[in-house]
């Protein structure tokens, strides 16, 4: 620790005689600006945090000023605000740049050696050159993901049974209330925590005592988050800072974090797919990082993102689907069964959703739709089409039509088996065998959770990206069919017992 | 949309003053001549589907005629066949030289803007230039794996009780009949399905509409397919199109998408071996495409392909092995137990084993081979053998004794196994507390079946692979344990509940 | 064969006339020495075993000397000890080199065409240049680990009842003996065998029969193995022959050969995590075989070796962590649950501790720590400041103080569901339904193995590497809930059958 004090020294003091450290350059050999507050940053970081320094010297803020980046051609373009503060416009985005904006609404800004910097950069401070993103980003169920989970009480219910630690008591297991550690650890990582600042913590460095703010539910980086500054999201999710790379973004294993099996397998169907076995002989090969994605050309399979959000062009440049940042925006259907699946709905928010029964869930246990919150046949098929429209770069129209209707055909089927596992519920929960208040927690409920939310949508994910191996016998058909004699099993034995 | 007629209208009629759109060029510069008619098809397609048409640019097929790859030096040509017709000998391998073949015999043949064009290339086709693979895999395992699973009764009844959606009724769970949608999306994905033409549709496209052949079970890829011209097979499962890549092919990605766990884990066990590790690690750094494959020059570990078909030779250029596309012709036991171990087959069509008690399958319930159907000793030997010469290219001749020795105990002991877990059953269908007509649709049954196709094939393919964690923990001996034990409590629960 | 035999005949008597084959070069063009032993052995093995001798040559030990080796720069030396026999000094590291060494200590050494070799190079062989990794590896627990396993009876009893082979008499399961082979293939794969010599076996070469020695338990790479020459380990488990690569062993799919779910799913969550995402993202732009390995320079985030075994360095080449090989030396809590978490071991041999119960684990049953045997509250202090040294690279001390709280509490409430499965334990065992004296084999048994070893371990190791998904759903949280019930139904079971 004393070679770092002297590292520190030495740095700091050649920072004060020379006035900056980094010089980054552009392509073109012309010298971009550091601001002054971000040349203060690195001089210290540079040695107190180097991994950070160093990953930011590799990303496009550290070699791009907003003047620059805005004169490129349109479908080049990455910043879509039309003007920026003066300060901001002709230096490279830096540490400062991000670390300090919107200052009043950030809870979470605090005095670090005369500067005033925030710890979170949020959507909102991202959203200073990125404004069309974050509007796009903001209503979608993403962004809502952990007001979606938590103001449902079913979805409450299902998480606080699953994390919350339990007790043997009486010949009976009790559920305690979950930690916010474990909820943060398990759910909300993916769904995002509540930030709060709680108050102050003093930290030493080799400069000093800091006082930093105290923060809740934190390092969280879940894309729903809510953040000191009152905004939603977390862009660091799928582009990790500092690098804030958009090659990261695109790589379907940045979507596998929260992407994955048992209950969410659209990753592992992927991988499984010939699309996705294409992407793992080839990527090496793609080009990660050029605007737009042009098919054919960087890239020659689709990934999470070609289909999902990005601004995908042909060979010749000409636009295939435009990006997008909400994104479910071009999904007509809703394949993450909760139980059944349905049209997407209208609003990111899910949680508004009232079915029925009074449930907040898009159909009921007997699968009738809440069709007021979901959207129409007219919308579904336009949404359809802009996705056949891009699989028309690479298929011949009856084969998309032909998949399509192999999909649909699995959906239901899925929604079938589902359909006939509730009905053995609604039978015990009918003889009071189990108890409906709480559906979650019996032995017999748990199997009927499985049912939908690992094996049918194992089904519903391999329809849509074709992983028929998965589907069969890894999560999917053969699972939904021992586990449903299982469920007869012991609905048998609760009823002899009774 | 209207863009997209615009550029068709462009690109047809520049088409139309040209002559050609694309001049693929070779190594030494001399010009490849592309024909009239595939020139014709790429004008359109390269804007209706400009996906498929930079994927073939990337092919061998764009950049080779019959008569350069024919002079190839033999180790290194990719063709087999010893001539084709003159109106293929001297263009590249463009869309209308593989559309076009054996139209007669394609049922999906039909009129495309003047042209008559096949839907689906077929094995018989691309035979014109490959006629030794051709032959190689028409006999094998792969060519005949639709109907080894469709007319194996019990196969069939097995797929049937699994993808069959279920109902449930006066207590008890009924299984309906599979459909074909549903057989597509899983088993027969891989084993293939039959394509059939059932009529035509008329189909949309900006140069007005089209009538094309309705095809029944369609998209499919699977190995076994039966094709519109009766041939059996589909080589884009590993050389997808339009690429048509042996590095892809090489690659063990491709082999994943079919021989994947929990059935078949030889993926996921050759990614945990230390084979796998090396590819993982120097994967990168290897040539893929290079004929021949040059142990330790273009590669350092075995991946599937080095072992079951590539043609392998020293750095020197010395052949180790010769190519193959019957790929279990370098084994001589088969460890995907169906329900033991047993010899390799004689014949490619399994379907027609009769064993002892008169089933469909190499040996009986009590592991009574059906010799009669399976490859003698003498035959075994030959193969062990040459897969020995293979090994020893980086290992000593007591390392492999020693490794199939250690296989051959494991495959004894997996079989073993099953045998008491098959003990059990016996005694169960013996005393009429489970139905053997369907051997595969009572809990019971179905943990046993897991624990021949699951369990004790990960200790099998673990076996020939090494994948020893699998083996133990993952998906094999801690199962087989655990299972034989819920076998036995259900077994009880049955005899008392009589 | 007879190829190969021709071959053979000519690289012999080529060998003669010429004296040497290979003459790698370093970079300043100087040539280095091969000795003639050495490159007698390539003379044959080049035609016997080309991919030894290629996979060889690419390694840095056939470009290197040790007089070489130890010029470099302290940062840079890849050799520890401080001298070597002459006849070591200058001739670069080949085959005799090593597989001659300490022969007088080597069972297994045997006259091979006149020269005395080792079959199995050891740990022992490798500290006449690599002493301090030696004596590193020595004490972890890694190199006791086939005793670690062995003579500690709970862990062999539960080795044993997996996959020992089962017999069913009388309605009952019967456990036999595990073969060595089994245990060769599964457990002990990892942990090592105990490879003796017990006669010799002939074998038939081109060049006549050969004498070998006959070898147990072999082949093995166990980190654990007990050599021929006494000593303990494999460093080919990580370091694979004959490249001996540190990108190999630096690559997180070699950790992943062991330590992988269910019961170690270190890998799983690391590539879960985003430290693996961007490892997944990012590797082929890394420098995997600089050293030392500069943070931020040659890789841009954490891998498995980064954090438990590598030199680090910053960027500007300081040194963050030094380099060892005794890899738990970092860690101040075990999360590898048996059953709970406690500090790590003072010893790497764990079969010496015994806790109040008198059984060989580091906690009782009721997880009251054998607290003689493990680090104490200062020790376990100073090694998560190494760690958090490490981690505050890229992240502020707020952050890493908040994970690793988060981390403990997380830990604390994987045991507490540890301590409630074992609660219903105990009341099973008092109560006579269960047989403790073996207490691995009864199926509710398994059940609460499962609990500690796949779904706790499962908490922990998330909370340690964040795998946020494979906590919740995948093997953590969901399990032990829906197992506990499991486990209850059939303790009900059991007290009502009595």
């Amino acid at each position: 620790m004393k070679c770092k004090t002297t590292i520190y020294a030495v740095v700091f003091f050649s920072f004060c005689i020379y006035g900056f450290i980094v010089v980054p350059q552009t392509k073109n050999n012309s010298i971009l600006k550091i601001s002054n507050e971000t040349q203060d940053c690195i001089s210290c970081h540079e040695s107190v945090t180097p991994g950070i320094v160093s990953d930011w010297r590799t990303s496009l803020h550290s070699k791009n000023t907003f003047e620059l980046a805005e004169q490129k051609p349109a479908l080049e373009k990455l910043v879509s605000s039309s003007n920026v503060a003066d300060n901001l416009k002709n230096v490279v985005v830096g540490c400062y740049e991000c670390h300090s904006l919107n200052a009043i609404k950030h809870k979470d800004n605090f005095d670090h050696f005369g500067y005033k910097i925030n710890v979170i950069v949020t959507p909102k401070d991202c959203s200073t050159c990125h404004s069309q993103e974050y509007n796009e980003y903001s209503n979608s169920k993403k962004a809502n993901a952990l007001d979606n989970l938590r103001k449902n009480f079913l979805y409450h219910t299902l998480v606080n049974n699953t994390i919350g630690t339990k007790d043997y008591k009486h010949g009976k297991i009790i559920t305690l209330e979950a930690s916010s550690f474990s909820k943060n650890e398990s759910c909300y990582a993916c769904h995002g925590t509540e930030v709060k600042v709680i108050g102050t913590i003093k930290v030493k460095t080799d400069l000093g005592d800091i006082e930093e703010p105290k923060l809740t539910n934190w390092p969280n980086q879940g894309v729903g988050r809510i953040n000191p500054d009152s905004s939603k999201g977390s862009c660091t999710s799928c582009h990790p800072r500092h690098s804030f790379s958009i090659a990261v973004a695109r790589n379907p294993n940045t979507c596998e974090q929260c992407h994955l099996k048992p209950d969410v397998p659209a990753y592992n169907i992927y991988i499984e797919s010939k699309h996705g076995n294409i992407f793992e002989s080839k990527k090496e090969s793609w080009n990660w990082d050029n605007v737009p994605w042009k098919l054919g050309k960087n890239f020659t399979a689709p990934t999470c993102s070609v289909c999902h959000n990005s601004l995908i062009t042909s060979p010749a440049g000409d636009v295939i689907v435009q990006r997008t940042h909400d994104f479910g925006s071009r999904l007509w259907v809703r394949i993450f069964g909760a139980i059944y699946s349905y049209p997407q709905t209208k609003d990111g928010r899910t949680y508004l959703i009232k079915n029925k029964d009074g449930l907040p869930l898009a159909t009921t246990f007997t699968d009738i739709p809440a069709s007021d919150f979901l959207i129409d046949a007219k919308f579904q098929n336009q949404r359809k089409e802009t996705m056949e429209h891009l699989c028309s770069s690479c298929h011949s129209t009856d084969w998309i039509k032909s998949y399509f209707e192999k999909m649909d055909t699995t959906l239901a089927e899925a929604d079938k088996m589902v359909a006939v596992s509730t009905k053995i519920m609604l039978n015990v929960w009918g003889k009071k065998l189990a108890d409906k208040s709480n559906p979650f927690d019996e032995l017999i409920e748990q199997k009927w959770v499985q049912q939908w939310l690992f094996y049918a949508n194992s089904l519903r994910y391999s329809a849509a990206m074709s992983g028929p191996d998965y589907a069969a016998f890894e999560n999917g058909w053969w699972q939904l069919t021992k586990n449903l004699n299982e469920m007869l099993l012991i609905a048998h034995q609760l009823e002899n017992g009774k």
